[in-house]
């Protein structure tokens, strides 16, 4: 999508030296700097740290850490011993996205009985396919979210579709188009008039730091709200549907996303506006058969007490609250498969349900 | 209730020098300071700039302001016409709570055919008639909701009561104890353990600013969470009482309150946890059938676009999102009647509906 007038990627890969960089999102949209990462280290940071972030982004970033681990292997060392640190380590970086894990395995499988001169090679080769397909698969989700914003413009007879998202399913999340915001992308290149409303998201605000600025560079009309005015925005007409990323989608249709999801969920199926998640294959975990034993990533209290945003040219960071205020931040909700009107994958939407997810991923089936 | 040791409440009326302070709560709780109102502009100030606010406060407040504008009154003025714009700017202050509209035209009422020598006696005196009154309401909707954390108590064998609210409708909001904190307060000061999970209430966070000052200055265990937290708590079975205060309430027992209220109804309701309103008469409106045709107040686009909070000992706003971001901003939401499973008045708790009402409050039935 674009930046500046120019198409831009989350990570970018060059081929020709091997050199990786991806977005600075943590300075978003403050500042927008590129971040070179050359060791496997720097991309387990950049994870954990959250320069980059949303589960597509990050399954990609560790593979192409462990490509980056790899470079630095010393020939004294145990080599599958080397592999196993590596993989632990890049599953380390955030708990909850089995994106991390399972680009961390895929690269660690592909490695095993393989030459040693050939192991750099071929992680590189793979992470770029991981690359390549993230690519396709936000296309496709953008493809089949597209008929459902094309049948409400229809009934709207030509009229603006109003979008309702909550946190950063876009570009950003992925390497382009998104999970949530493909569609709209889509629509928004077709001539189709789209209009979103970008909750905040509270607490590191990933709405109007980063969904906004994604939707305002590539010009389409947005509006920012607080995570509180969503179901009074749906009480009032004023969304036509709702469209969110997951972290993690269990068989059942059950999904765990950013904090918040839920309410959201809840306020739109009280109002019979449709709530559909952009679940793209990698986010489901064939092995959960539902979401009630997801572990909920509890993160660091100062994300609630203090806020960063921009003064005098200068990001800073001022605290909103009593000093010692004892808070809790649980980073992640259940949306149970009860209030979700669909899943929206690369090869189709389905019900969020086991019937409809293997439907679709014949695959999965148990023999 | 106490502020740095020390009982304190959110107006204090000098009743020998006739002098007006309150609590300039734009302030907390990065500083506890006193502002003396002098005039009436002083006190609409105060009321349209948010140094006070709370419905209860605001009406004891534009009571205050009536008799400070009759201080000012000039013997050339026309007494009737003076009268009537003083009504009319103090009414214009804030739109949505009807508590202002309500006390000033019940100081407007007492000065009727009033000689012109006892007007202001007359109207400090109702003012302070007022401010007697409001905390009584709150003294008895504190006790009528102790019953209820009481009951929860005791089902969990002497266990710590969980209550969420949304907003700050406690003491400051009030004159002392508060509407959906007053039976938290009696809990507490009766040694039943309680612990109050506060949404810090984006976009003014008077959760995190108002509700976490107020309760950890009396000692009451509190923790701060994000708005889109609350949900996720349910779900985990971490809270057992939703209480929240109400700007208006509709005769059917729809409310209108702080924005984010009805995402919290919609939780609890799907959650089975008891959603109360704290709902003092002043609140109810008996004109209204339901809660539908209330006016949501649009707020300043950049109460959103900019966070205030404390740096290096300094109060700071930051702007959270890309330059020039359209914003919308409604201040409250509508709570249907259904989501709540009942009203805690100065009278009684009842039903949130129109026999519920009229069963304590006899005087609205029609002839």
């Amino acid at each position: 999508m674009l930046v500046n007038g120019h198409p831009t990627q989350s990570i970018r890969i060059d081929e020709s030296t091997g050199q990786v960089f991806v977005i600075d999102q943590r300075r978003l949209p403050f500042d927008f700097t590129e971040l070179e990462l050359k060791t496997a280290s720097e991309a387990f940071g950049a994870i954990r740290d959250m320069a980059v972030r949303g589960a597509p982004l990050i399954g990609v970033t560790a593979a192409v850490g462990f490509y980056l681990g790899l470079k630095d292997y010393q020939e004294t060392e145990d080599m599958q011993q080397y592999l196993d640190n590596l993989a632990a380590m890049l599953k380390s970086a955030r708990p909850t996205a089995v994106n991390l894990e399972y680009a961390v395995n895929r690269v660690f499988r592909v490695l095993q009985g393989v030459p040693r001169d050939s192991l750099t090679r071929l992680a590189f080769e793979e992470a770029g396919r991981m690359y390549g397909e993230e690519l396709e698969r936000s296309r496709n989700i953008g493809l089949h979210g597209l008929k459902l914003i094309q049948e409400i413009h229809d009934r709207k007879n030509g009229g603006t579709v109003n979008v309702l998202t909550h946190c950063n399913a876009g570009w950003l999340a992925c390497i382009d188009y998104g999970t949530a915001l493909a569609p709209v992308y889509e629509a928004w290149n077709l001539g189709i008039p789209v209009h979103v409303w970008v909750d905040e998201t509270r607490p590191r605000n990933q709405g109007a730091r980063l969904t906004a600025w994604e939707l305002k560079q590539h010009g389409v009309p947005c509006t920012l709200i607080t995570d509180n005015a969503g179901g009074h925005m749906m009480q009032q007409g004023k969304v036509d549907l709702v469209i969110v990323g997951t972290d993690r989608t269990a068989m059942n249709g059950d999904v765990v996303n950013k904090i918040g999801t839920y309410l959201k969920a809840l306020a739109a199926f009280d109002n019979n506006i449709p709530f559909y998640v952009a679940a793209p294959s990698t986010s489901i975990d064939p092995s959960l058969s539902n979401g009630n034993d997801i572990v909920i990533e509890e993160r660091d209290g100062n994300e609630i007490r203090f806020i960063e945003g921009i003064r005098s040219g200068k990001t800073e960071s001022v605290r909103i609250c009593p000093v010692h205020t004892a808070v809790s931040n649980p980073g992640f909700d259940l949306t149970p498969a009860r209030l979700i009107s669909g899943l929206i994958t690369e090869r189709g939407v389905c019900s969020a349900s086991k019937e409809g997810i293997l439907g679709l991923f014949e695959e999965w089936r148990e023999k």
